[in-house]
């Protein structure tokens, strides 16, 4: 996912073996603390602005009486997101990766043995914001979901079917602002259809609310 | 720029500094090239939807008859954004990096090596969809621009600094739209300001065509 097309052929492909085979054995093992501790967890990645942080908010104001919500934010600077979502009263911890595009399983192993996981029941873990090098590396979550915004134009889904492959759902979010967008809805999820026809897509709006019951009930929330 | 951070630390150092100086030659490389054949080149960086291809457009409406322009477009898959500016009239070679989330110096210097870069005054290259890792491999370009949209959301600024402070200027792009989403351009660049109060900022709908000419005078075009 990383290093560019032409420094692979001359460099090594065993380095890159080796840190896809240490994200694997990381992301295993934060499944098994997952699964051991019967928390529910969720991988959100998107493009900046797509609405992650938004779609966070909304879910923990639904489930937030019902469940102890945990959020891990990453983000390569600023508290920003982690701040946005605490307000909301939910645990949260922020990841800044520095210069890395993506959060990795082993960051999120050492996240995880910062908190207590046996408190929590959901654990809702926003990705960098970038469409692309997330949905090289598992975490070890139960769902990956992918945010796409109309606010995006209508390319995203085409220019990026490894991304849309790597999901469990895709969520089109900000569907409030389609109409003053002039944006095609029904084209976008066109274009899902095609990279696979059985993805489960949710139309939503973090903002108004609109689709996130429908949501909540496809995760069994 | 790409690996995790963990990564970093227990793999290797050295291939890091390898890949990168092996990017730092094939840039000095190709801005020799550039400069022995009088091409202007510009690397736009941006992320997905900021409207960079449309400002690649637009650029060439107004350039098209005084300049002959060759354009790179770059992304992961697909050829739509070199299809669009080809309608231009304008010579394109589109770069596919499968999974490489940027470009970089060797894969231009690939490029360059396909076309007759005597036969152009002008080379603009649209980097991969990214805000995040372009900013970390020079082309060996004359000017790098960022494209921020008021599509994006109020924190893509405080987010990427490294990404605005690699930039020789910036341009918020569909200002066009930014009543509609109630978006403060004001602020926007009140945070560009806070990471370089130097840095030219240009705000521009590459729609209306509102700001291009003074970015094309900014550029010395």
């Amino acid at each position: 996912m990383n290093e560019p097309e032409n420094a692979r052929k001359t460099v090594t492909i065993d380095i890159r073996k080796d840190l896809f085979g240490a994200n694997e054995n990381a992301a295993v093992l934060n499944a098994e603390n997952f699964k051991a501790h019967g928390v529910f967890s969720l991988d959100i990645m998107g493009s900046v602005g797509t609405g992650k942080t938004q779609l966070i908010e909304a879910l923990c104001e639904r489930l937030g009486k019902k469940y102890r919500i945990l959020m891990f934010a990453g983000d390569l600077a600023t508290t920003i997101d982690a701040d946005r979502v605490a307000a909301h009263g939910v645990d949260t911890v922020q990841i800044n990766t520095g210069t890395a595009c993506h959060l990795d399983a082993r960051m999120i192993k050492v996240a995880l043995q910062k908190v207590k996981l046996a408190d929590y029941h959901i654990v809702f873990i926003e990705n960098v914001g970038n469409l692309i090098c997330p949905a090289g590396y598992s975490l070890g979550v139960d769902k990956k979901v992918v945010v796409v915004s109309v606010t995006e134009g209508p390319y995203m889904i085409q220019k990026h079917p490894l991304t849309i492959k790597s999901a469990d759902m895709i969520v089109i979010n900000k569907i409030d602002l389609a109409e003053a967008l002039e944006f095609d809805i029904d084209a976008l999820e066109a274009d899902i259809r095609e990279v696979d026809a059985d993805l489960p897509v949710f139309r939503i709006s973090s903002k108004t609310g609109e689709g996130i019951e429908e949501l909540i009930a496809a995760l069994s929330l």
